[in-house]
């Protein structure tokens, strides 16, 4: 019999954060072997995912083979640069820290949302900017998140959303970019800091830094997971316990941006791997079925950011 | 009866370009609709693949809903500028011309060979690398893509083949990035134009713009094939006869760095796909086994360029 509950979809997502960690670091090391590399490179945001990964990296490897690099730019919060600093000093790994607006100004998108360049406190761009995703919500019946995941063709604000795209979405694509050039010069691996529930449901951007990878120790991992691994290779309370954020547009955290908690959504997406009926989801975790429902289309409509169709003349 | 020949490697390669390129355009069309964009993008090198990618993209859309970015750089061929863009007018679509150099300056990469900086011809500068390729290959037994296909860890000449690989493979990867920043200003789907000879032998840079891409209509196509093809679609012969190049570094073609001509790689592939002996297939192709060992062994050490290795806890 199937016992169709929030505790049992709960209990289908634990993990062991101790064994889990030392296959992690076998999984990196492995790959660091097999790829001939002398050492590894990762993206270090200040956030829970790359704290993780960071720490499984230097377990795994050593203090003295990872590099961190920290990317900072105009928008980004200076308490996500400040926390990524102190994770590697803890850590006792090397960092660079590039900041990128010179090379976001060359490429012009600042230009493209110019409410961003007023002389506004980052607290109040954050909140104008949290009531402009509202009024758009409300406005066309879907979130911006939802309304970006494919395309525009039938799109309302198209204008709006297409700037926002691209004003964002070039950020991380440099951040991979300098994150390959630094694997080329100095001979190490790509460690990605993607979780599974972020891969799931297209909460990253398409060939981004939370993309592409050499290799991903972390995207089969809830973030729900990725909390517990946390606790268990100590990371920093300052680091575990702020709201997630992408940290890529002023005042828009991942809760805010998907409008559902990863508590929630990672029991959903647990229904949802293990073929439940949407109103078995629902009830379990006592949810409207539209937001299952909502979950399930952000699955779909993310599909094409996962793969690239390829012409099969078979 | 299994015939094991020349012919009957070939034969298994021909393709009816007239019906091929029908389904391509019905795929092209396919996926603007499903993805809803409002037309395409692709990079126009001046080289076969993105010349019959585009003229695809041109009859699948229209000439008014492609767009081809031309991204030459400091050590690009003028010849395949010039080329690029006469076929954009004999096709009628629109073109943007996005110099490299300064953004390349900026992430210092010019520094890196600083052999590239002296004011020497084109034509020298080829003809000098040309001579280190071969040195290197003389030296080690091995030519520079097959031993910097995977890592280094115990490569000869390290520092040489880091800097190299930093210099060019940055170029590419940022021709992805401003596709894709196109893309998402003008809600256009990436055209990709790998073919499947480079694709299986990893003769492309990893993630770069002959990697990543919404749709690949080629990738399934050997270059031979991509050959027929663009006859049947009047590509230019300026186009079709030159000798392919990836036109990342002076001098270097397509077959002075693979050391295979592509209707031999073709045939190889051909071959190793169909599970044929390394012996069968040498004599078919009247070649060395060593050969033939060769190219299967950039399919093999290829396979990260192709896959993120992801940790399964299964």
């Amino acid at each position: 019999m199937k016992i169709s509950n929030g505790a049992s979809l709960k209990s289908a997502i634990e993990i062991n954060p101790e064994k889990t960690s030392q296959l992690l670091e076998n999984f990196i090391r492995e790959y660091v072997r097999k790829l001939e590399r002398e050492g590894v490179v990762l993206g270090l945001s200040g956030g829970i995912d790359s704290a993780v990964a960071a720490s499984l990296c230097q377990k795994a490897v050593g203090q003295d083979k990872v590099l961190a690099l920290i990317m900072p730019e105009k928008d980004s919060d200076p308490r996500q640069k400040e926390d990524a600093l102190s994770l590697a000093e803890q850590l006792k790994i090397k960092t660079r820290i590039i900041n990128l607006s010179p090379y976001l100004k060359k490429f012009g998108i600042y230009g493209l949302l110019p409410f961003y360049r007023l002389p506004l406190t980052r607290g109040l761009k954050g909140s104008l900017t949290r009531k402009l995703y509202d009024l758009y919500t409300k406005k066309t019946g879907q979130n911006p998140f939802l309304a970006s995941q494919i395309g525009f063709k039938n799109g309302k604000l198209k204008l709006y959303l297409k700037n926002a795209n691209a004003y964002y979405r070039i950020k991380h694509r440099l951040r991979s970019l300098l994150l390959y050039f630094y694997s080329e010069l100095e001979n190490r691996l790509v460690v990605g800091t993607t979780n599974k529930t972020e891969y799931k449901i297209g909460f990253f951007v398409k060939w981004g830094c939370d993309s592409v990878s050499d290799i991903m120790p972390l995207q089969n991992f809830y973030k729900t997971q990725i909390r517990e691994l946390a606790r268990y290779l100590k990371i920093p309370n300052s680091i575990l316990e702020k709201p997630p954020s992408p940290d890529i547009i002023p005042g828009i955290t991942d809760e805010k941006a998907i409008g559902v908690s990863y508590d929630i959504l990672d029991l959903i997406l647990a229904g949802l791997e293990k073929n439940w009926e949407i109103s078995e989801i629902a009830k379990a975790c006592n949810l409207s079925k539209e937001k299952v429902l909502y979950v399930k289309k952000l699955t779909e409509n993310s599909e094409h950011m996962r793969k690239i169709f390829v012409f099969n003349h078979d």
